[in-house]
């Protein structure tokens, strides 16, 4: 598994060089001009070497229904979204495939699934997922989304009395899954990571947050989370808690630097010096946000605050790709319209380090990946400037996040295993998957949420909504 | 020129059908199921036909920068971007090839090349534009960009008095230029449309202006410019007019229903509805507006009042791209965030048609453009739904709207003429105009720009940004 990648292009400071870079067992061992080859040669002229990026979050089962959920916020969304999720293993197995082949095919090594499951088969959820992200070979960080309140409970009451069905599961129950799930499944040396991940404030009660904690200080497990996605949950954590979800999560300890939270767009500057404070990671899912009409997350204001921020697609029901390029490049000029001053406002080459560095350090990784630095694990990506859409030559860094790469990665090594090569993922048989994800579905717009026709007159109510006939359109 | 397209998915009200469509002489013919095959049969079985779209703002020329100017206003963007500006036409035929040829890979039929001009070698830029657009096979609709103030004018005085240079060409040769340009080049029944395209109240005259009010009346062309792009020209328009500059285009008669009007990111309420009065077209470039900070053009607002809307990519040094599908994505999810009501968010479909009859609109071609419709020219793209990024099977039209579609085009035809087939251009050799973009650049980062250096001072200083020590960050 030794190989060397030579005349390859690399960044440096505000620069680039033409660099051999050496991998031996699985680490980066040399990067210098003029090395010795040691094991294969890889010709790596006119392409430019990047540490692979992390897509910090997303929901792989998500792409059974991509595209079809007309525009709606978050929680009108999820409605729609759970009355159609997947119910086979085996679908859920073809989309964390898809996920993959999407991910790795824009520059991303890693990815956080926050992974919907399946209610009566949790185990078979995750196995399935497990099983597709081993076959492909990439590094991957499972967070089974658990809650242990209903549906409606995310949504505030907004002084209405409301009445709510018991979750499907318990607390109790959940947390022995979770811990049956650590034992079977966690093996970061095989790139298995599990986390815990309550699914958030909107749907989780202390007991549940406070079990997490408790496995995650046992088995050494990061933390996971969305936070205060939407201005509903804002409301929502003041119903709840009577203060901030930030000082809630802060008091009854979730917050730490292994703990990592997505979308944080609703959080007032006493909570970003919260954030700032435990050290935690900011998940921006910039797409979602827009597509999901949830806000724009204030990044500048975390990067200034010296909060770590990383890159997700999110799930593609939401996105509705999981194109982590496109993720990258709206996460970074989305941010220019919020502040005047364009001192602030985030460079390609800060882009890339919030993408791959970024992302290593909310998972705890950031001593073994998200850089070329001698010593690392090989999470390594080639893209080819000879693509018509890096051309002509100008800043290849410029160029990869500003502009829309397609058909750049050549090629892609993970913990120094080679996945991608010419551009063709060689670990799994991608028309076959393609085959697969045609068969077993069909074009249909047709379809009726009957949780959405539920929901919808008590969510327009609270969120001061002029109470017009509930329709979405189409 | 016949052919028929047998069994393919179109759009029809809120569902699919599918169906075969006839192409007779440049035109629709029929669109019905099981047609008898006139001409070629084109299988498009697990396929959807949408109307081309149109691209309905950029600068093809800017191609040679994308990536590489930093994340910098329009102002202080523009001086570097024309301090290296190229200066062969030779330049100018490639990288109007390059923007042909991603329009049409992502859905465009048609452009609007607002053509940045070599001093010097005006009607060789245009001619170089021409042979290339020509060549490709996409409808062009190329506006001259003219000017006749210097670059400094185009930022407010902010109360300082400022001396600026005399512009390189006077109104008067300015004004013969374009005469000469419309007689040698305006040729619509050859797909090639001449617009007058002063480049806005900015840089502009009012008797450039005025002359080419005259030159559209005359020669009956569209007309073009950009519009309050920033709000530095918000408060330049009320320096130069001492009212809004939609007050003074209206007063002048530069506004009409073939005058479309890109970005519109600073219009008042006011302005606003005499946008709706004078039926003027808004193309909205929501990557260029992000990139460069500009702000997010009010479009629910245009919706809502009337106001027909077109997408453009905008020049690829601000994008940086000229991917088509990319520019009507964020232009339809970037505005859920202005608006809580979901109700009046942009859907899918309705993205669609702004794309297509929007634009079409746009430049006064309604009537034969824009839509699957009998009658109409055949301006057709085939999309492949069998993609990866089109799978699993949704709702086709919400998955290419909504999602990060790549390698999904299939074949194209303008004015009934194949220009794709199978993904592939037919009329150029791409990988030839690859080499010719990679040997006539090269990778460098390091250049600096005279013009910034002289001009960024007082921008900071009007646009009331701290005073600290100018220096662009990379």
């Amino acid at each position: 598994m030794s190989f060397t990648i030579q005349n390859v292009l690399i960044p440096v400071e505000q620069s680039y060089s033409t660099v051999d870079v050496q991998i031996i067992d699985h680490h980066i061992r040399a990067i210098e001009p003029n090395l010795e080859v040691v094991g294969t040669a890889v010709n790596g002229e006119n392409k430019l070497l990047l540490p692979g990026f992390v897509n910090a979050h997303t929901h792989s089962s998500e792409m059974w229904q991509r595209g079809i959920i007309p525009p709606t916020p978050l929680e009108l969304w999820l409605a729609e979204l759970y009355d159609f999720a997947p119910l086979e293993p085996e679908q859920v197995y073809l989309s964390a495939l898809g996920t993959a082949v999407e991910t790795l095919l824009s520059g991303g090594t890693s990815l956080v699934d926050h992974l919907v499951l399946i209610p009566g088969k949790e185990l078979e959820t995750i196995a399935a997922a497990v099983r597709a992200y081993q076959e492909i070979g990439i590094r991957a960080f499972i967070g089974p989304l658990i809650q242990d309140e209903s549906l409606t409970q995310g949504i505030p009451n907004g002084g209405i009395e409301r009445e709510h069905e018991t979750y499907l599961r318990s607390t109790e129950a959940t947390l022995e899954l979770m811990q049956e799930v650590v034992e079977r499944f966690h093996n970061p040396e095989a790139g298995v990571n599990i986390l815990v991940a309550p699914t958030g404030i909107q749907l989780c009660s202390d007991a549940l947050f406070e079990g997490c904690i408790e496995l995650s200080d046992r088995y050494n497990l990061c933390r996971h989370s969305h936070l205060l996605e939407t201005k509903a949950q804002q409301k929502l954590a003041q119903e709840k808690y009577g203060c901030s979800a930030l000082e809630h999560l802060k008091r009854i300890g979730y917050l730490s630097d292994r703990t990592s939270l997505a979308h944080c767009v609703w959080l007032s500057d006493a909570d970003i010096a919260i954030l700032a404070e435990m050290r935690s990671t900011v998940v921006h899912n910039p797409l979602s946000n827009l597509r999901l009409g949830s806000g724009i997350a204030p990044i500048l204001k975390y990067r200034q605050a010296g909060v770590n921020v990383a890159f997700g697609c999110d799930g593609a029901a939401s996105n509705d790709s999981q194109d982590l390029l496109e993720a990258i490049k709206m996460g970074s000029i989305l941010h220019n319209i919020t502040d005047t001053d364009y001192h602030h406002w985030i460079t390609p080459r800060q882009s890339v380090e919030i993408a791959s560095l970024g992302g290593a350090q909310g998972l705890n990784m950031a001593d073994e990946l998200g850089s070329l630095s001698v010593g690392k694990k090989a999470d390594l990506v080639l893209y080819n400037l000879k693509s018509l859409s890096l051309l002509p030559r100008t800043d290849p860094i410029g160029l990869l996040i500003l502009g829309r790469p397609t058909n750049t990665v050549d090629s892609i090594w993970v913990n120094g295993k080679q996945v991608v090569a010419e551009g063709n993922v060689l670990t799994i048989d991608v028309d076959a998957l393609r085959q697969e994800l045609f068969e077993r579905s069909q074009w249909s717009i047709n379809r009726q949420s009957h949780t959405l026709s539920e929901i919808e007159a008590h969510y327009r109510s609270v969120m001061g909504l002029s109470p017009q006939t509930p329709k979405i359109h189409s």
